[in-house]
């Protein structure tokens, strides 16, 4: 599927023509919705050859996957010394994202197909494993490593409440999952999956 | 939409229908997937006609929440004087019907289009609103009540793993949310949402 020969590089110009994609996959997921988000339907809006769709995300569900990993509300946290700070922040910019429409659409779709697919599946589990890598990056300098379990335990309440409950998080919840794994990270008594 | 004077009762034919209808649309949820489950193939299918479907479904909504409320992989748990066996249990059942691909799928399905559809964003919110209130009820002999907050920290780990990172709950893990929560019961330092 994906033409060999000529590989993205991190050039300007295919940088600003992927950059250019997105944003008119973000406008169709809101105007449409998943459903009619189709590579002809963005190759109409965009102006870009539905080949040239296929050579920079060979698969709906890898376009899908780098519109969650791009969304533009994330107001990134920075690494610290301080593991409640980093984490509280964190947990502030995926707030962030997960109120982005798009961004929270192309997520639940991925995982709306993914007993099906298993390409959504893999994506979403890259998805998952991309950010809590990011985390331990921001965390390097305070000695502690969130597993999976971890994160689950902190991002699992903020992903159900506002993408399945539809609540509102507030900073107070937010403070409130945190200090919640804080106060129990010496007294570990969980499998040790990865 | 809804014809009016020949409103469903618990009656033995329309329940038997009802059942028949739901037990097909999670065939070709699994088959073709949320964007192909139509009224029409439903129809098709099932040979319960279109106007009979939205007499008891108005909404396409209608019809995935219902798929999520009676998930057929659910042992449900008993109510019990002990706050944390009731608890577990309950996430034991969560994490059954969760493993169900039609009722995940449904979920999943409501979740993508509830930023763009206020129906979807109700159906859910009343989905999260029934299972806590259930909770409640088996938990009503132990004196705790569980909120908004606590359910989302209970339950969001649990959905988090299994439907977006894509990795096994084991009964270690459901054991860990439990005990993290019950030991901060006393000490609650949160916005009191509902």
């Amino acid at each position: 599927m994906t033409p060999t020969g000529e590989k993205p590089r991190a050039n300007p110009r295919v940088e600003r023509t992927k950059a250019h994609v997105l944003a008119v996959a973000r406008e169709l997921l809101l105007e449409a919705g998943p459903l009619d988000l189709t590579y002809t339907a963005i190759s109409n809006r965009s102006g870009v050859t539905r080949q040239t769709l296929y050579r920079h995300w060979p698969t709906r569900e890898a376009l899908l996957a780098q519109l969650v990993l791009t969304s533009p509300n994330v107001a990134y946290p920075q690494a610290n010394v301080d593991p409640q700070r980093v984490i509280t922040e964190f947990l502030v910019s995926l707030r962030g994202g997960m109120s982005d429409p798009p961004t929270a659409a192309a997520l639940m779709t991925l995982a709306a197909q993914a007993d099906r697919d298993p390409a959504s599946s893999q994506a979403l589990s890259d998805i998952a494993t991309d950010r809590r890598l990011a985390l331990n990056t921001l965390l390097s300098k305070t000695g502690i490593e969130v597993d999976a379990a971890d994160f689950a335990v902190l991002c699992g309440p903020i992903i159900y409440r506002l993408l399945v409950a539809r609540t509102p998080v507030t900073d107070e919840f937010i403070r409130w999952v945190v200090t919640g794994w804080t106060t129990r990270l010496d007294r570990r008594q969980r499998d040790g999956d990865s």
